[in-house]
């Protein structure tokens, strides 16, 4: 793991200290109060939102932050790219450090890349999603929501229910939480679960998981699962979805969570997406200070 | 119809009184006169453009207006966005506002979804089309083109030929064309003719159509037709296109408009469409001013 | 060809005197060296990229060079626009010109269109490449990075590899090195050579080839090559790339080109793409100053 605080990367949250997080959390606070003092101070820099996969809400986001703090903002998404004549990652990533780009933000599909290209290239390169592997500005808006909540993250349970195998905010929650002193349960169908992982947190069932402070839902695809342990997403539903029967069963202060985009009637019923205790709305608003703290991070 | 005057929404231009139609056309000409008194009004302000159906000339328009006046601007493009993953139209929107965006453009195919967002949602949202139903500001730049012309609109005779049936434009310009006192006519084939409009304006022969002040023509898509009126577009161009033969016997001071893009030789002829009756370029070239107070409008 | 002196586009090279050539290149090493001098040239002036055949590299280099300078940037592309729905690209151009843009850098498949296009709007045109035709700002950068290395390039010899039949590198490099005073050499496979140009350089063996001060290998696209010359990539390499084995015999002072993307172990071996002696990455880092020059004369 490069280390956040020589490097300036932001790779992932495995092996990431709790002060280095705190930090991030402290100044996400910071510019959640006073944006409009940021307004120049990236006036000059040039960002890059290198998207080799699909997204609007994290491109959005990061868009967002960036041009909140003054930045140039260049966007490239795979799709209409010549990575289409087979041009790779790493030479597409080059390319544009060589045109002068100060920082890049980077989503890809490949895991185990970003690590081997965060060596060979000179600018900060910031995780906006890899693979199944980590999502890591995802889980600190994910701290920072927990924080407005409860304060201190030590001694929190968080659940964290649905495909966990496929979800690299599953993974980033889990390193960060753990370093933070919160305690993590998975629930998830066994055809979801990711067995490498059952030695930093146990499974449980849905029931145990609604018991927790925060209920974090992922979001699920059908389609990767054609296993046929479910063959319909009402099936998906009545087995793990959050309905409001079950929300019932919740202890008063509990929150729910998801990282969006939401299939509503499937992992969460369609009347608790905006309901009192949901921060799933707030989740994506505190993506934006998150992101600036990280991308000021990044250039200073 | 939610009030333009106290909810700054622009979702069409149907029960929206003459007052208000002209105090954007007001406002357009201000800024057609002094562009360069725009460039700060907008400072620190993000408008998101979210087209959910593909469009060059409408985002283009509306990116030039947001940036003539100093807004920061988000592009959002749905064949490059997780709407393809399911999201729903409104959770992006929600999305977005969540994120802070000061103000929406938002096109989209499924009518009759505009107004409930619009009730759900805080900032103020701009109709760049949806559906067959309205596209208020191109309206209000063909209204903005005549009144160049022709002054005060009332009394004045406006004919519009072609696809009325799936015309958001045919639409939003007889809302407004009869709040401001002109008179619209229809001329269509009886298979894109619109029933529930015959009740506001008379559907007449191409001979009398081409007898009014201001000559309109829809683009036709003939691939949505195939129920075998016409078999090509020659047909088509026979019986409804503005021909050069048919554009002399317009009166003399009789203008030729378009939405555009234009399908040359079908719905007119090649060389009618730069001719010097011709307002097509005009019409985009005003598009930006009105744009502007459109805008401008929903943000102060 | 349009005099660049008079008209301000830039469509190609062929016809362009080296004096002109050169102006560029000089006002390009004062971009370079005071990047932070240009911020505020071109405020308030608006560009469009309008591309109508993807690309990641050169827009992108466009963006950086027309951000640089200040001017607002909006981007079209052809694959998620209403080209889609048959517009013209003309009636698309003249559609941008209408709403008030500056200038605008072009890219495109057909060849022969650019020419009648600029007779046909007032706005300054930048070609960003059009078919097989020319890409002048490839050629420029090109020119600037062996300038450097090379200070005149009178009587420098330069051999172009690969693919010149469908290659619009390969042409601009022609006309603008022999306006120069530099010596090219093609070297291609029996179907990859362009007849019309043998009377304006030799094609010669690879291994004469080797022998130039330039070695520049063009990008291979073998899906385009079906009639049965190279059954695969491997073959290529071995009659026609840039091997490790065929370096070796380069001049001690002979550098390695390529507009890239690379097919690595193609058209050149791995190892050599970042070697000492390639100028693949210096090039995409040069196209910025080059381009900021280009815009800057455009709109000056």
């Amino acid at each position: 793991m490069i280390q956040l605080a020589t490097e300036k990367h932001l790779l992932g949250l495995k092996g990431v200290p709790a002060s280095e997080i705190n930090a991030i959390l402290t100044r996400a606070v910071f510019w959640e109060q006073y944006p409009a003092k940021a307004t120049s101070i990236l006036q000059g820099k040039f960002v890059a939102n290198m998207f080799f996969e699909n997204s609007t809400r994290t491109r959005f986001s990061f868009e967002m932050a960036q041009k909140r703090l003054g930045a140039q903002v260049l966007n490239f998404a795979a799709a209409v790219s010549s990575v289409q004549k087979g041009e790779s990652i790493y030479d597409t990533v080059r390319t544009l450090e060589s045109m002068g780009i100060d920082a890049g933000v980077i989503r890809m599909k490949p895991e185990g890349v970003l690590q081997t290209l965060a060596e060979k290239v000179k600018i900060p390169l910031i995780n906006a999603g890899d693979g199944n592997n980590e999502h890591p500005t995802q889980a600190l808006l994910d701290f920072y929501t927990m924080k407005k909540q409860f304060g201190d993250l030590k001694g929190l349970t968080v659940s964290i229910i649905g495909d966990v195998k496929h979800s690299r905010v599953a993974r980033s929650n889990l390193w960060g939480l753990q370093a933070l002193g919160a305690n993590v349960k998975f629930c998830a169908p066994p055809n979801m679960q990711a067995p490498e992982l059952v030695e930093f947190a146990p499974y449980v069932s849905i029931e145990e998981a609604l018991l927790s402070d925060v209920v974090m839902l992922l979001r699920v695809q059908l389609e990767r699962h054609e296993d046929g342990l479910f063959n319909s997403a009402a099936e998906y539903r009545a087995q793990y979805g959050l309905t409001v029967e079950r929300a019932d069963k919740m202890q008063p202060h509990t929150i729910i969570m998801h990282p969006a985009p939401v299939n509503r009637n499937v992992e969460i019923d369609d009347e608790l997406v905006e309901c009192d205790r949901s921060r799933i709305f707030s989740q994506m608003a505190n993506g934006v200070p998150i992101r600036m703290a990280v991308i000021e991070r990044a250039l200073s």
